[in-house]
């Protein structure tokens, strides 16, 4: 039997206690169609393992996770005791970095049985993919302070853009749109605001864009293209955006459509040379932490992207993917839901009743 | 009677179509309530203008506008023609800069009369106020391209955050929260992932909070940020936030509220050493231009701004404010409306409609 190796990564907060949840339904998708899951279970990227150790992982990570194919990765952050930028430097960020996952992949859809934010929604209105640019952009730790400490203390900020980090997010967004049946693409933007990479980044869309001539192509900028996302989501199908904007749009996008409980996110490395990486979107989130309500549907549709990724998008991972999907849909049908969705269930009751239809 | 100089700056594409009829409404206040306007009309800061001279503005600007008390600014750009980087910074983003704007102040409030995007949400509901920095940070031209026009390329887009410009605004904010009756800040970060200038501008915001014992603030990440915009409008007082955050969330706010055709925003120098500006959030919309449909509310109330900024916030300034909001309010509940609202009205009915009440 096909065996998939796993590295299981909870994390921080709500992060423990969705990622059972995930497992659970995962390992029922692998009863089900055949596949054997080789799961290797990591106590470090978390901040108790910073607060013994002073830092978020091991020296050895990397030996660590040799021969792993994916990480399946709850949340990590604890401000209390580590703050973020820290913790998810010294974690989250290192992975996408250090394994290359270059594209972060986010599909924002609005389910059946889910109540709307937006009035007169219905499913079907809200269906669209975030392509994330994942591994450079805004999210930099270069920089630093000048005259420090005094009235004329003064912060320089770097993003650094790439033509190899831009080109291959963009092409992978067209090869998306280009796949779909509406073949659109909306490209996140702020050249009239931030004048040096934006309109640079601008150009990169028009050059690859012209392998791509199928695909209708839509510049927005990112305050007008937020502002849209509330007002009229029937019109995306692809939306592609550099680190920062596709944090922004991530969030957004799933809040539009009732929770960001829901709302799960792969981080991938396409060319498969370091494993990739599975998350929800949501983060640890402190103030929910411990009670056992925490939605761990975003989790569990991360693992069944997984999966997907693991074959390729064929055969029994693709399967497993399909029916992990079809039993979220019916449980936000029929029940049970958790606290954010309006239930009362707990996160193990959501998490059994999904792996119960599998 | 008191006079107060204003520059009439109408731009491009709608700008040109709601001026007029921001400028009939402040006529009107003005007879209404006693004062005058010594109106000088400004034909450059507009694309016409670059397609004559090859430059957005004369470079006697600042001579030209010797003496005036405030910009009433319709919107710039038409990226037909010019790209946005090279209007938008050759006109408003210098105004905002060389006048030292460094307060971009915008009103969030759902109307009666106005259907709200959001499910089950009423006046009252939203209503809050974004501050946002408007001379530094995200929005510079320094940096530069390395390697162009090869595989190589990378760009480097820098952002400056000064203690002196971002100890302003937050003080500014700290003394609006202060000053109103939830005494709630909304601090909008980003320290999780912008690593430099972002764990620092939580510090400011410490520092600044502590001559402000009874705000209660609560710092957010604006991806989750953006997410509660649609999830949580109710839990927002006065938000601050660096300017390309504020950029999003003050076009963000106003679509929850149904349009951003209705969204004010005054540029301030509160210091009075130099003109404040007045303009809609909303843009040039080179696609609805010509038609005489663009909603000309956002421009109105930015005059109401204008004259509450003029007189303090006091006297004969505030009256004509609050005359000029209500007559927006009765008309939004009253009719007529325009397009973007559900109506068949055209901006010039529109401005009649409300010039006439006060
Ligand atoms: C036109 C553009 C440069 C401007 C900005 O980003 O500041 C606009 O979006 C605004 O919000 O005033
Ligand atoms: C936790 C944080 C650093 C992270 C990010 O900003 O990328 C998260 O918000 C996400 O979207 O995955």
């Amino acid at each position: 039997t096909p065996t998939f190796r796993i590295a299981l990564i909870a994390g921080d907060g709500i992060g423990k206690e969705v990622m059972p949840e995930g497992l659970r339904v995962v390992m029922a998708a692998a009863e089900r169609f055949g596949f054997e899951l080789d799961c290797r279970t990591i106590d470090w990227a978390s901040c108790d393992y910073y607060a013994e150790h002073g830092q978020m992982m091991p020296d050895d990570w990397k030996e660590q996770l040799k021969g792993v194919d994916a990480l399946y990765f709850g949340a990590v952050g604890w401000p209390a005791t580590v703050p973020d930028h820290v913790s998810l430097w010294g974690s989250l960020l290192k992975f996408r970095r250090e394994f290359d996952q270059y594209i972060n992949l986010r599909p924002v859809r609005l389910f059946e049985g889910v109540p709307c934010p937006l009035a007169g929604r219905k499913p079907g209105d809200i269906d669209y993919l975030v392509v994330r640019e994942n591994t450079e952009g805004e999210y930099t730790s270069l920089g630093g302070v000048m005259y420090e400490g005094t009235e004329r203390e003064i912060v320089i900020q770097e993003s650094v853009f790439s033509r190899h980090g831009t080109d291959r997010v963009l092409r992978y967004a067209y090869e998306l749109a280009q796949a779909r049946k509406k073949k659109h693409l909306t490209v996140a933007t702020k050249s009239n605001g931030i004048a040096i990479s934006m309109p640079w980044w601008d150009g990169r869309a028009d050059t690859i864009g012209r392998d791509y001539p199928e695909v209708k192509v839509d510049k927005q900028h990112i305050d007008i293209l937020s502002a849209r996302f509330v007002l009229q989501p029937t019109r995306f199908d692809v939306v592609v955006a550099s680190n920062l904007f596709g944090d922004i749009l991530s969030d957004l996008g799933p809040a539009t459509t009732g929770t960001i409980g829901l709302a799960p996110s792969a981080n991938l490395n396409p060319d498969r040379k370091f494993p990739s990486l599975f998350e929800p979107v949501h983060g640890s989130a402190p103030d929910i932490y411990g009670q056992n309500i925490a939605n761990p549907i975003a989790m569990i549709w991360s693992g069944a992207l997984m999966l997907d990724f693991l074959t390729q998008g064929q055969g029994i991972g693709r399967a497993a993917h399909d029916a992990i999907v079809a039993a979220i849909e019916a449980v936000l049908r029929e029940g049970p839901l958790t606290r954010d969705l309006g239930g009362t269930a707990s996160t193990t009751e959501l998490g059994m009743a999904i792996a119960q239809r599998i």
